[in-house]
């Protein structure tokens, strides 16, 4: 993981996913885009939040997803984060997930 | 199941479903299109999240249908997930699900 | 009940009604039809789901009504579901029943 | 209670009423209508449902009205049920009762 | 209290309110109305519901106002209720009264 | 506290608050009006209601404010109250104050 | 942490945070303006508040940052406090911050 990531901790049940180079269809088949419209979003795991908080104890409620996962996303939603490195890195909550790739 | 979908592992209660071949009846009986104009959706269950979240405990509360079950689902909704197979996937949440068929 | 409405399972707290036949007065004196604008539905419950879920355990609570109740529902709402039986059949909530009729 | 109401079993927390006639005033000194205008509804309670349910448990909680209540009620909102007896019957939600009148 | 109101017991969280005759000031020196716009409405509590529900156990959660209370409620809001004394009371949720007037 | 302010008990979580007097910068240092724009507003808490209640047990929930505590509130929300002392008084509920200052 | 500040203690879940000076690049390497236009804020925590609170028992869930954590927040929402010390201060809720930047 490029140093650069390791200093955004997204809080709660946030995730930081790096989106994958623009592809047509991923490793898994799944058919990004379609004549020319993107309509989906593959990208990869690269930070996770502590998870959303129990509302009685405060507890953390650990995350189903975890860094180096290949993720499935809406192509709406999320909060862009450019770094430095010119590779385009979005904060999503974990609902927003639509699936893991394996 | 083929090996295309085993990668897709839906998040949470999401269900990923395959669209039945386009029919005007179900062999249940049940009457799909009318006068041409689709009005329900059958499919079968390709694969099944892990279930949504005690907000308490966190734990993911099991689903009530299962790869391979068909379903009735409504024609509105869902997220749709194209393949390479040419076949037409559809993610729901499990309360969009109305019925399952025997 | 006839062998096609068995392979319909409502999901969750769901429940199909077959309508009765259009009546301007059921059997029990209520008024559906008010000059030729139709109010109220009558039916009959062919298959009722497992019920909604505790959100903390993931249990069913179980349904208020049963198969063969016959019961008063508002003339909106509900899903229509089509048989080649040629009879109406239609998807509600359990909170949309307004009454049973014994 | 006519035989009529006896087979109006209302669902949940939901109270059939028999609108009072027509009047000004009630017994109780309450002004219904106020220069021609109808402001509030008194009615009788004819039938009451099990209860709204408990989220966890899905226990049934008992009503705080009951049979032959004289209740007040705002002049919208609830469903008109008419029947053969010329009476009119309105279903509301218990929370829609704005008081009890003895 | 005068035997008319005695007859009206409101629902649930619900108070009746008997308006103070039209002041500028109350005794507690609170600037009713200013300018002849009325602004605040106070008012004496002549009844008062069980209280609201626990959604759980069904048990009413006693209120903390009681009759006789001298009370200030904000001008808009509440339903009225007209009685044959020429007097006007208003039914109030609990959650709306601002504040008590010792 | 002046003995006006003695006789009004706010309910549930309001809080009565009485503004001070127009200053563009606090004691503390923060910029209440800028370019003559009112943007924040500093006052005193001169009463405290009982909390608001735990929807299960009815019980109150005392308040994180006490009488005497200097706070910082946003420019909108809150009810008047004018008092015949010619000072304003607004009510808030506990979740507006923004913060105390010490 | 300059006396200023000592003084405001933000309620509930509140955060103060103070911007960083106008940089297109945080330290951590994340884009913060773009061709000229701001899309997000980077600051640091000068006070935190005692947390939100448990609906039932009414005790405070500790907050997830403290003070003198870096913090990215999106460029929308918060309520500005200026100081005297011409630095520019922003209230948050805990929810709205998106990540801790090491």
């Amino acid at each position: 993981m490029t140093s650069l990531i390791k200093r955004v901790i997204p809080t709660l049940d946030r995730i930081l996913v790096r989106r994958a180079e623009a592809a047509n269809v991923t490793k898994g088949g799944i058919v990004l885009t379609e004549k020319g419209v993107e309509r989906m979003v593959e990208g990869t795991v690269v930070a996770v939040g502590p998870g959303s908080r129990n509302p009685q104890s405060g507890n953390y409620i650990p995350m189903g997803v975890k860094e180096g996962d290949r993720v499935l996303l809406p192509k709406y939603g999320g909060t862009r984060v450019d770094m430095e490195d010119q590779k385009e890195y979005v904060l999503y909550r974990e609902a927003d997930i639509l699936a893991k790739l394996e």
